[in-house]
C-alpha cells in the first residue's frame, strides 16, 4: 500500500539509525526495516529501570518515537529530513524483560506524517501503544547541519 | 494552593529519584521539590542525542515524564505509588545544549493527577511542552515489589 | 478476547445512548454494538461544519468519543458508569460527507480502560485517528445523579 | 510578545467565526479576540450533554478546539487558512453550568503552530485542558474551496 519513493531507504535509515547515539546509550536495535514499518528492540537491562525496577516510560517513548519515525522516513524521498512533532503514549502495563516497538504509518503525507507504535514484551504483553506527528523539512539533511 | 499530604514528601521524592537508575544514566538531577512542582536538569552529552545532533525527543520525554510524576507524587500521601498512564509531549524546537524540565501539577486527585511539564534549553529556548496524567495505587509501595 | 462481564450490556449501551442529548443534537446514530466495538454514524448535515464548509473537527471528536466511551463501556459491569479521562485525535483529511466512527478496546481495566477510534467518510477516506483513557466509577449509576 | 501579522486579524476572525455552523448549532458564542488569545462561551443547555446530564465530553472538545484554533489564526497573514493537526484533552471534572475556553499561542511558527485551552465553568471549576498542534495552509483562503 505505501510504496517508498525512494529505493534506497532502508539503506538510508539503517546509516540514520547508527548515528542516534541515544540508541546505542540504551542498546536498542533496528531489527526490521520495511515500507512503512520499522521494529526497534530493546533487551532488558536494569540501568533502563525506574524507582520499582520496571523500564522507565521515558525508556518506552524513545523506542516507540523512534520506531515511528523510521517508519515514516521509509516512505520519504532521500534528501529530506523529518523531526517529531508530537506524540502521546498510553503505558499499558509495567515494561519488564526485554521489548519490541512496532513502527507504522497510519497516514503518509508530503509535509505531514501520522505513525503509530505498539510496544509489547518478551512475555507477550502489551507495553505500551503511541500515535506520532511527524513533519517533513524538504530539502534539509538527515545529517548534523 | 497545592498542600502536601505527607510533610516528608520532599526526602521521599529524593530517595525515590535516587533509586531511578535510567536517570542517572542520562545524567538527569533532580533539581527542585516544591509541593506540587519539580525541576529536573540535564546537562547537554553527546550519547544523548539523535542522527541530527540534537537531544533525542524520547530523551524530553524522560525528563518531562520524571518532572511530572514527582510533581504528582509530592503531593500524595506516604505508602502509596504512582503510575504514568499516558503523556503527550509537543516537540517546539530542536533541542541543543542543558536543558530543564518544570513539572507541575494542573489538578491533583485522589486517583487520578493531571500534570504538565515545560521543558527548557539554556539559550532560554522552549524546547517542549508535555500534557500527563498519572494514576495513585493506594497501599501499593514505591519500591521494588 | 474480550468477554463482556454483563450479558445485557448491548441494551445497557443503547439506553445509555438514548439519554445522550448531544447525540441527537448532532444526528448521530449507534449502529453496531458488540463486546468490545462500537460504531456510530453521522449523516452528513450542513449545520455540522466549519468555516470551510468540512464537518468541524470537534465534532469528528463528539463522535469517535462516544464509541471509544461505549466499546469500553460494553466490557463494564452493570450498574457503574465511565468517565472519559483525556483524549487524542489526529485529524487525518478534510471531513465530508456522511461518518463513521468504529471504537474498539485496546486495553480492558477494572480502574483504566484503553480505547481507539477511527472514522471514515462514506467515500473511503480515513478522516481521524483516536486513542483515549477512560475511568470507571463502581457503585455510581449512568444516570443523573 | 506575539505580533500579529495582519493589522486586521479581529475582523477576519469575527467573519470566520460566522460561517462556522457547527458553534451556532451548539450556540457557542466568540466573546474575545487578541493576539494570539481567543475566548469562547458556551452557555449551559440541555441538549448538549451526555447520558449522566454533564455537557459531553466532545462539545467541550469543540469550544477548546475552535478557541485553540483562532488563537493561532490571529497571528497568520491574511489570505492563508489553518488546519487542526491534532489535540489532545484532558476533562479535569464534570461540566455543568455555563464554560468559557481560552485559547492561547504556545509557540507561533510559519507551518505549525502549538496552542493551548484552558475550560471553565461559570462555578469557577477547571473543567478542561487542551494541548493542540495546527497547520497554515499558505495561499488557501479560509472559505469554501
Amino acid at each position: 500500500m505505501n510504496a517508498p519513493a525512494d529505493p534506497h531507504f532502508a539503506a538510508r535509515i539503517r546509516e540514520s539509525y547508527a548515528r542516534q547515539k541515544a540508541m546505542a546509550l540504551i542498546g536498542a536495535r533496528l531489527t526490521l526495516v520495511a515500507p512503512g514499518r520499522v521494529e526497534i528492540e530493546l533487551p532488558f537491562r536494569d540501568d533502563l529501570t525506574q524507582q520499582k525496577g520496571f523500564v522507565h516510560g521515558g525508556i518506552l517513548g524513545m523506542i516507540a518515537d523512534t520506531a515511528c519515525g523510521y517508519a515514516a522516513f521509509s516512505l520519504m524521498p532521500a534528501g529530506c529530513s523529518l523531526v517529531t512533532v508530537e506524540y502521546k503514549i498510553n503505558i499499558l502495563s509495567p515494561a519488564r524483560g526485554s521489548l519490541v516497538a512496532r513502527g507504522e504509518v497510519v497516514k503518509p503525507g508530503r509535509t505531514l506524517t501520522i505513525a503509530r507504535a505498539e510496544v509489547y514484551a518478551d512475555d507477550g504483553s502489551h507495553v505500551a501503544t503511541m500515535l506520532q506527528t511527524l513533519m517533513a523539512l524538504p530539502g534539509r539533511p538527515d545529517t548534523p547541519e
